[in-house]
């Protein structure tokens, strides 16, 4: 078979504010690929069914000069994250054409440790249609026994769903009757974070920026839901608490008005702060003069440091739920690699919810 | 004998801003009292010799009406806080006259849950001549092996030192080769934490307000010694940090200088924040988003909640350690009961430093 095209979403420009498709994100055609010659060196070709979209790659489209926790995206390259492929060929005997694999960044980014130099780069799968993956430390063979979609997969099972149950478990200490702000309830860490709240009976508040949105949130068993925009979240909280512990995806304003809140011995979990992703400078916080007197405990968390020791757990019983109907999500499907830099923004504006996945192919 | 005049530090008004000698503490001679027969229902009679000052009282002069973790003073009568009294009649077959005693405010402070209604008033010691105690939950007998001074007992034995010992065992978790930074590092907190991490083979920078201060930091074995006012404390930590663990005893720019300078991982103990005790509104942090990126542990604490968790080891190892001049303080004595307000007051100019006491009387 002569080579086909090749796809792919090359990383343009460090974007300043939100990135914009076309520019900092570009769906470029040019490359081919020969898929019954290629050289596999031992590895495997891959057809990319599913790619996954989260909060956290926007860090990564920043001046490679600024060190963080995540290298940045290559100029000139594609982008990557975890995502679903096929395998077309192997050379590798624990792998068969016809299976289906998965890339885990978070188990990755473990070899990146605080204390040895960064990592120049982490490849989990790239924004690509088809690609030679030689090591196999960068996927894991799916085996789906309940059947579940690949969005599944990418989300509630995949970083995020890790994020919410690990961070949940490593730094909540919920007790009886405590009362719990999740903010960006509607997301697919603060929806699942919503649900573990839920299931040790505690009062769960969570606010998100729509009205469909807070009856998603509603329809997860929160006893409070609400909109943003059109509720200060300081008012909800005034009335509603005062909060023993807060899942803070978004900072800025909304942990301020959170910390203002808070009862003695409350625990902040900060696990994102997309308020300041896009911002020029950072957001302020007043309130932070609390943590003396109310004895308040604010841990933030990456979940490549905490995956490992709840992962046994996670898999034992979160598919199960998942595939029960015990745990809702949502996939918010993107059709077309070309779309994902559209599909990104969607996201970091608000205007898509749940789990973001671009679909490539469908099988 | 006559009834006697019994001077008294009595609490006047709310003050905004610093507390002003004159206005907020003022300085009573009305009450009398018959030492012969004044009815002890029990208790004891003590005649007060020192009394400890300490920055968390500016807190408790507040409007009553705003709930914190200790009450706020009664308007008319007089403030309390640590102090030694010599007892000069008992009922209490536990001490006898000639006995010295000391009060325990943070042990007391432990009666105060975070989920009980709030106690209404706790007294240690009043700041007056001559008291009446009849509860024996008031004050320990002083044994004073070791010939201290009273200033040492109420400082760096007292609940300062607690909360340097116990706030570092509990928080801290100090890994080899860490860089600690401390903050008011001559105040009695500040001066014992310096000393703790230095025994612990750390390397310490640490800040004050005056170049005696700094002097003095310097002697207690702080690697590095630094006026704030002469140096920004983000140029000394750019060029000393990364910093693993700060002890946050001031809060304001300088919890925000030290949270950009954090390494990953990093505590930040939240003990004070003197800069906001004074101000009209809370300081703005502009770096508390690095929590998520660099998973750092905030913890805000009060002294009553792990004082009894660390108190036989505290008594095993520092009495010993300050008798024999390996742990070193410096205590500033205000002479006479009426030099209160002043006193108070440029402890919190930071006018004087090490530990803070009034001698009303020496014997």
């Amino acid at each position: 078979m002569a080579p086909v095209k090749n796809g792919r979403v090359v990383y343009k420009e460090v974007p300043s504010g939100y990135p914009e498709p076309g520019k900092t994100l570009v769906y470029d055609e040019s490359q081919t690929i020969d898929l019954d010659n290629v050289s596999l060196h031992g590895g495997i070709l891959t057809k990319t069914l599913s790619l996954s979209l989260d909060p956290f790659l926007r860090g990564k489209m920043r001046d490679s000069k600024i060190k963080s926790y995540s290298p940045a995206f290559v100029l000139g390259e594609p982008i990557y994250n975890d995502g679903v492929s096929i395998v077309l060929r192997s050379e590798n005997k624990s792998v068969q054409a016809g299976d289906h694999v998965i890339s885990n960044i978070s188990a990755q980014l473990l070899i990146c440790s605080f204390s040895s130099p960064w990592v120049q780069r982490i490849r989990a799968t790239d924004f690509q249609e088809y690609s030679v993956i030689s090591s196999e430390s960068k996927w894991t063979v799916v085996e789906n026994e309940h059947n579940l979609s690949w969005g599944a997969f990418l989300g509630v099972l995949g970083m995020p769903g890790h994020t919410a149950y690990s961070g949940w478990r490593e730094f909540a200490f919920p007790e009886k009757g405590d009362v719990v702000f999740v903010s960006a309830g509607a997301g697919t860490v603060g929806s699942l974070v919503i649900q573990i709240a839920k299931s040790e009976g505690l009062k769960v508040v969570a606010s998100a920026g729509s009205d469909d949105k807070v009856d998603f949130i509603r329809s997860l068993g929160a006893d409070v839901a609400f909109n943003y925009k059109k509720q200060k979240t300081s008012d909800v909280l005034a009335k509603e608490g005062p909060i023993n512990i807060y899942w803070d995806n978004v900072g800025g304003e909304t942990l301020d008005a959170a910390l203002a809140a808070t009862a003695g011995r409350a625990r902040i979990i900060c696990c994102g702060h997309i308020s300041d992703y896009n911002a020029d400078k950072p957001s302020s916080i007043t309130n932070l003069g609390l943590a003396v007197s109310r004895e308040l405990r604010i841990s933030g968390f990456l979940i490549a440091s905490i995956w490992p020791k709840y992962e046994k757990k996670f898999y034992d019983e979160l598919p199960k739920a998942v595939a029960s109907g015990n745990i809702k999500h949502v996939v918010h499907e993107t059709k077309g690699l070309e779309k994902t830099g559209q599909a990104f923004k969607d996201m970091l504006t608000g205007v898509t919810s749940g789990k973001n996945i671009v679909v490539v192919a469908e099988k």
